[in-house]
């Protein structure tokens, strides 16, 4: 890849949030040019509430400064990216007013907690894109080298059309009835439960590997424990525990999703699989460097879904990484989405996925949410 | 196990269908006496509409006389089991006189194409086990071993309670578009298309494995390729190529059903997962010897799903066959069918899955169909 | 297929032995016609010494007589197959005998338990073939559809040449130090232990998939439990726990056997990895419908092993069987072995493997033991 | 874990050699301090011979200098560990000179190309040791989170006694027979070929994995093409591209070891079974995030091999990554390394896999080399 323009001084960045995705986000920057030919790019200062877990996670990840407003790195010069991992509650706040201080901006996902934010997130971003401020929201998993191996071969018509799409993301971190109240299964706080935080990830995959967009949905949503040990005694459960839903997509193809944290021994599968007219794939993100290819134009006395071992030179992102057969974590993908937003910056293009392809996944959850509370009762997407 | 009444003389069978299903219940006759300990049986009378081709069939298949009318059979004081495996338009006819003339009746599944003909075949089972004479629906995955493990799992409470499952049935047979119609696909004489053929399957098991009863449904229908090749030119299909599910269990889980005959790349692939609050359990036919459990009693550093060989001498069935490590095939499930069966007859007991069972099937698959018609809307079972 | 030459009466079928693999041959002989076009063959009479035993042996399995002197079947002008399943130390005195009284002859293997014995039984099979009488040993696991389909895809060059070979055969019946002696742990009446009883597996499939010539063995035996709770006391192991080999092969590969009855999990695991210049395959027993095929012709983005589901028309023996995805268990390996044996008969030509190609086993077996007597030391095998 | 000492200044340090192992080892002290407690650390100066070369690299992998010459980096104070990644061939001379200047000394594996060096080497670390300086050699694999587990849970007894293990190191790099000569296929540059380059690990690993040593080996050798492309025309291959031996062990184990670099299909595969009297368990690098365990004392009806994900936090290293699910790759066993490293010098106390434990695998390999040269006659290791 050559670097059409590369700016004269390093771009400086500053990461709001320490937490989970503050951590895997620093990494991204410590590591992204030691792999990748990208700008030069500077950790300059990592932004929480608290001045003292903030400046401790600062010095460990590589910053060379901390700060407890976020709005004191809009001001500053040396700062030109502003990456969000705050919660969702505050995606629109921070990405409106970077957006218009001409910072290049990108945001954790999902983009915001309701539509409403999430609209004025993407008419800000359209707005700063005419002055070649960029904005990016952070479904990373496109930057797995498995899944963008799968959308490759999709686009190449390895897999003829598309039918059928079954995708799930299990977890089990709620399993246990005893696990505590927190914030994320507050209706306040987190808007929905594993809806939003993990149907998110797999309508975002469903629609990127396909090239295509969801148009009608019918929907379910279910909460196993209703009750958990809050702070001050048992406390309700007021978000979902698992969701379900078909998606009928433009293209024709059908969908479905289920995705729960109840699902006892899966800890964190993302598996989809795609069903066309002349092959087939299959993915689970616990074991994220292997894609499994069934291809029907392959005699039938050898047909059979292949394990693909990702992490050949010729497949995404691995000319970067280890020789053949060293396989990848999954933090790696931060790493290639920083990559992949620095060299946007640098040519002046569009990063991807956009506030309109946020925006779109929050539109399809919106209208989960309206069917499930429908009787399941298909919904169309508007605008579809 | 000890046989409490034998029979004096050997039970005469009459099975009615020689194509596939005749077939594959010839091997069960033919085998169940050499490796389990049942009454005397006798492989009496093969039916079937074509003399010449029902006579080799016969002779092949082990068969002392064929018949061309199954009604033939009613009146011979030798046969005491009729085992119908004609088209499902035939089910009700035959099994209701067979019933009535006093002979045990072994019926393939579906029960039958409609909800009418399930509930009069119901009524005359009831009917006749008054007297003596049992009935019985062929729902053999019940018998293979790895699921009848599965169901003792759950019922001794090794999953705690169950909360969510995942069942699917994939084939691909219909992939390719340019496959011929045949009457599997027109509404007329197949009644549906994947729904009544694979989701029942599917639907049984949710119902077996957690011995609970299906409440409320959400479904959906799709058929993928809309025309084929006819005889006489392109013809359209009449029935589903998909379907999809999500079912309300009486005992509070929710399951979702996925179905679908051009899923490329699965061949026969019936998948369950079953997550609980102490465990979960995971099975695909295609890999019909194995069963994966999931126990979250054990500690957590060695915490996953095991992949249980199920050719122990203590698993269901296993102790008549091989050694641990030989492994079963599809057809051994008609054997065991063909044993419970038998046993049931000598024991004076009456045998699973009764017509019942059968009859709550066709319930799931109605409301499925109704829902499909009503955007997916959530519909009550009656008598739920 | 096609029938070359059907003889007038059915044949008949003496069976001698009624234990294991008189039950698995038993229920060969008395399906195979049901499955494929092969003469008409009778279940003649079952021999054993225990006269109630196998008649309750004899009824239960289709047999139309029992006996107890295996002589009395060699005069009897109604059979003309006699199946030798008696233990090893009686296989050259029956089989020997039987060839000369111009019955076919079908072994257990391994062909025998001395060297002598196998050469004697060899030089009477080539006696007897010039008359028309035809002999077999039967490796079973070459009937295997998955391990016959890895025949034919080296056959016909899909690994190209092939360079490295690994086979193991691993169970674990006696990982249980407890586990009691038997007749089988007895130097006297077994010969060897996990070397000739699955070795001999190992070592054939070696030679028949590659249809090659080991030439050269280095070896070593180990015995983990070395005494064992006997009818009288403690007694001791006289026979190997375990074997190790390297073997060169006549057309340049290098193959490693590994095989052990005391590797806990691995219930009856013959694990089998082809290495070839284009090309590479694996396979495990315990997973017998599936074999993994590496295609490097494959572009490398989508080049891994490939799991083929051996069920489909075109494989090895499955246009017989059930529909695509309808596993096979491990016993039909037997009635494609009757099969084989059947249509050999009646094509008059010779059936594989032959005593000659089961002494060839016989031999590799006794070079590992002569090696593992000589410090592993390096054994050109004789006249090869 | 706490840390009992932290140096008052940072550790400096210098890594020699910066292509492959270079790139990694970079990656693993430029991480370290984000996720573990270790002593500060700083990446003083990269060495390599190519001047410009190693300038790039040193401002890429995040070094504040880079230096052409390795001696320049022994008299700088502010240098306190030199890490070694030059070839083989040099390790001895530095890693020696390294010591003896006070430095502590990381040197890849193998210790040395020669028995002669590695003793030398060894004899340093232990006069060294005395005054404080520790060494260690870079079997990372032993920090793989899944091997570390399997020792733990070996150490713990939870398989019994060990009997049996099969260890294997599987590539595929020179399967191509027009892949090109390299120094790696030199005998002069490379001592040996997959012997030293991979069965090391294999060897290594079972020695750590049963904390047992290797008292006696057998070996062969091969080289399946003999001669590949050079600079200036054909070139003999003068190493191993395979090698197979059984090793027993001083507790009574015995060990397979097969090693291939024209292993077609596999790309990284170390995979290493362990077979005990209460349990077994089974690894494969290129799924490094699983191990398979295999419970003896668990009920028979539920006993099979369990996937472990090893990413709980209990598991070795884990909770300083990601939440459970969020599975690791290749490189981060370096930064364990590093970790364990740094943690040992702060604490003084010796490293681990120390110069003697290089210096055993390297024992062992020589037998090999020399049993292989005897046709495969069993050698004692000396000493042992």
């Amino acid at each position: 890849m050559t670097l059409h323009s590369v700016p004269r001084r390093p771009l400086g960045v500053a990461t709001i949030g320490y937490e989970f995705m503050g951590k895997a986000h620093s990494n991204a920057w410590r590591n992204v040019a030691a792999f990748f030919d990208v700008p030069a790019v500077e950790q300059k200062v990592l932004v929480g509430r608290d001045a003292a877990k903030v400046a401790e996670a600062a010095a460990r990840h590589g910053w060379a400064e901390s700060a407890i407003d976020w709005r004191s790195v809009l001001t500053r010069e040396d700062i030109n990216i502003v990456d969000i991992c705050a919660p969702g509650s505050l995606h629109a706040e921070i990405a409106i007013a970077a957006l218009e201080a001409g910072k290049h901006v990108l945001v954790e996902k999902p983009l915001a907690n309701s539509l409403a934010e999430s609209e004025a997130m993407t008419r800000a971003a359209a707005a700063a894109r005419v002055n070649g401020v960029q904005s990016m929201v952070g479904f990373t998993y496109r930057r797995v080298p498995a899944l963008a191996l799968a959308r490759e071969l999709i686009a190449e018509g390895k897999l003829g059309e598309v039918r059928q799409v079954r995708a799930a993301y299990l977890q089990d971190w709620l399993a246990d009835e005893q696990a505590p109240m927190t914030w994320r299964l507050r209706k306040d706080s987190a808007g929905s439960g594993a809806l939003g935080d993990i149907a998110s990830h797999a309508i975002d995959q469903i629609q990127f590997l396909l090239n295509d967009s969801v148009t009608e949905v019918s929907g379910r949503l279910h909460t196993f424990v209703s009750e958990r040990p809050g702070p001050h005694g048992p406390e309700p459960v007021t978000v979902d525990d698992a969701a379900w839903a078909t998606l009928t997509l433009a293209g024709g193809a059908v969908a479905s999703v289920e995705v729960s944290r109840v699902a006892l021994g899966r800890r964190n599968a993302l598996q989809v699989e795609v069903f066309g007219t002349l092959g087939s794939l299959s993915f689970d993100l616990e074991s994220l460097n292997e894609l499994r290819f069934f291809d029907a134009r392959q005699s039938g006395r050898v047909q059979g879904f292949s394990r693909i071992l990702v992490t050949e030179p010729e497949h995404p992102y691995l000319d970067a990484w280890w020789p053949p057969g060293h396989v990848l974590g999954w933090e790696h993908s931060f790493t290639h989405q920083a990559r992949d937003f620095l060299l946007a910056i640098a040519a002046g293009t569009e990063p991807s996925p956009s506030f309109e392809e946020g925006l779109a996944v929050q539109r399809v959850l919106s209208a989960v949410q309206e069917s499930a509370a429908a009787k399941s009762s298909l919904i169309q997407i508007p605008g579809s």
